[in-house]
């Protein structure tokens, strides 16, 4: 704490992300990186733009970015915004259509940095509690409110909601912006992209650093109705004109525009976890289905701090969230094969 | 305008950056770019990086980028902080230091930005005329405030504040936050960094975009008192965790430790400064003394805004800023000598 300090600062509880130790040799299953490297497609194209253009600021429309993703999805390019990954993208969005009279709604159990974005820009929230089986239950979202968020699937749960049940809450919720977090959607889920030539009210916010392997370069994007693209352009063009940088842009446009690599790599993961979830279940472990590129997963004898800490000493890290209700669970990460074979050996080792 | 946006981003005026034409053949002296390629040694880091890792988050502490910082100006790596650009930085330093009961101080003719981020962080500000000449006079802010904030050398008229002055306004200004904004500092100038030990409420704002040719990189740097520095951290985290990607990290270290590059090439644009300001004084044009990578520029005769639309007729871009005070004025860009001589065969065509 500092003089200096603005007090609202003061008062923040800043996000916390996961642990990115540097060369530890660690098996990483903490914060749902991809196992796999990104498309060659995108090194080469990084590779062959680290030229003298560097020198000139990147292009503050991203017009090739949004022409790409809007190729790929069937939008116009207006439909579409690009930031510095999902986050800056989620705290514009925040601040863009969020700053209401009402409370914003979101669940009780799901992505922490939504609360975080309340406070740093003083918006009013209600968080909705998930039902006892960890489900978004969207009656309970039928109140007024300043905008609905929520991941789909959910995290730390990887629970996914159909395409049906979240067309019906955008259609009863006209009066405000309802926000589909899908960072995690390429792995079993359904899109809400589709939802948008219908609906104006609707903003899906997707990220690169997942199921295109690209979390170290930074790049994520939102679509809906242009109005709300316009809308995300003014807060952007008030905070940070140039979020992405050129490198970043060439290697995001490799990577949407190689869908054969994408398709490959999303559905090994999901293959993966599939073995996995049933291997886990074998060991004694209690695991709803997951939509996502994670798993979440409750030990019948052994609590999750234990195993947390046990892992690690094995060389496994994985994600212990230490917060009411949820604490007796594990975020695992969907690895490679291998990854999840060492995950099971380490397990085999701490288990009654 | 759409009934989702806000109340308050209705009521926004975003920056607006200077034109950035894709492959235009244009000699762009508009945007303060560097006309030299980045070191070498900076492309090589980045295409040697472009590599699977890119799957994996950025170390969200950014602890080489920041060592390199420190051991360049013998500084603490706590006492450095980096973003994705300066503006970012900017962003986040007046909501953590700026919201405050009082306004804060900037000059009417400035980086423009500075009234964008009050205006979306609901920041009270207060701006000090600059004397006719269009110097800053210190003596005019100490008077009670929030936050002070001024570049210098100050945009877009290129003229400098000595050490000495800074330090004193720094002293006598001890109850809030002085924020240096050096983007073109190493153009002519001396950083008040050399306070940073003797003062714990200046934090100087620098930039990789200018005097390291990397704008397309997008990396800023922040150097102050560490508990300056652990509030622009609070407020990161609180927005977005990872603004820096993997390629920007490893680029903007090499730009850091190639100080023979960066002082070959600034010096260079300095002399090609001076070479530019005596040949136009020659042409009939009035020209205060620069500091930066750009000089500010009046004809005795012809007016900006015509001379603006006829040097961009023959291909050369510079900025015209259409606003009370300085609608008389250009600001350009000092680009490579063929550059500029691209520019006076222009001017000649035009001027009387």
């Amino acid at each position: 704490m500092s003089r200096y300090w603005s007090p609202f600062i003061r008062a923040l509880t800043p996000y916390v992300p996961g642990e990115q130790p540097v060369n530890s040799g660690l098996v990483k299953l903490n914060t749902n990186e991809n196992p796999y490297a990104p498309s060659p497609k995108v090194l080469k194209a990084v590779r062959s733009h680290a030229d003298e253009t560097l020198r000139l600021y990147p292009d503050p429309e991203m017009k090739a970015l949004k022409e790409a993703i809007a190729a790929y999805y069937g939008l116009a390019s207006s439909q579409v915004f690009v930031g510095n990954g999902s986050d800056e993208i989620l705290g514009l969005a925040f601040l863009t259509f969020f700053k209401q009279t009402r409370p914003i709604l979101f669940p009780d159990i799901t992505y922490s940095f939504y609360r975080v974005y309340c406070d740093i820009f003083q918006i009013k929230a209600t968080q909705i509690p998930l039902s006892k089986t960890f489900d978004i239950q969207l009656v309970d979202y039928q109140i007024p409110n300043g905008g609905i968020i929520f991941p789909n699937p959910n995290a730390p749960t990887g629970k996914l909601l159909p395409l049906s049940a979240i067309k019906m809450l955008v259609q009863k919720n006209s009066a405000s912006v309802v926000i589909i977090d899908e960072a995690y959607i390429d792995f079993g889920g359904e899109s809400a992209v589709s939802l948008i030539q219908a609906f104006p009210n609707i903003l899906v916010v997707q990220t690169l650093s997942k199921s295109r392997s690209l979390a170290g370069l930074r790049v994520g994007m939102a679509m809906g109705h242009a109005d709300l693209i316009q809308g995300l352009d003014r807060s952007k063009n008030s905070f940070n004109s140039y979020p992405l940088d050129r490198l970043a842009a060439v290697g995001a446009v490799a990577a949407i525009k190689d869908d054969a690599y994408f398709q490959d790599t999303r559905h090994r993961i999901m293959k993966t976890r599939d073995q996995t979830v049933a291997k886990l279940k074998t060991m004694g472990f209690e695991i709803s289905a997951s939509a996502a590129n994670f798993i979440f997963i409750r030990h019948k004898q052994v609590g999750a701090g234990t195993l947390f800490n046990r892992l690690r000493d094995k060389g496994i890290l994985v994600r212990y969230f230490d917060k009411p209700r949820i604490n007796d669970y594990l975020r695992v990460t969907i690895g490679t094969s291998t990854d999840m074979e060492a995950f099971f050996a380490a397990l085999e080792q701490i288990l009654p």
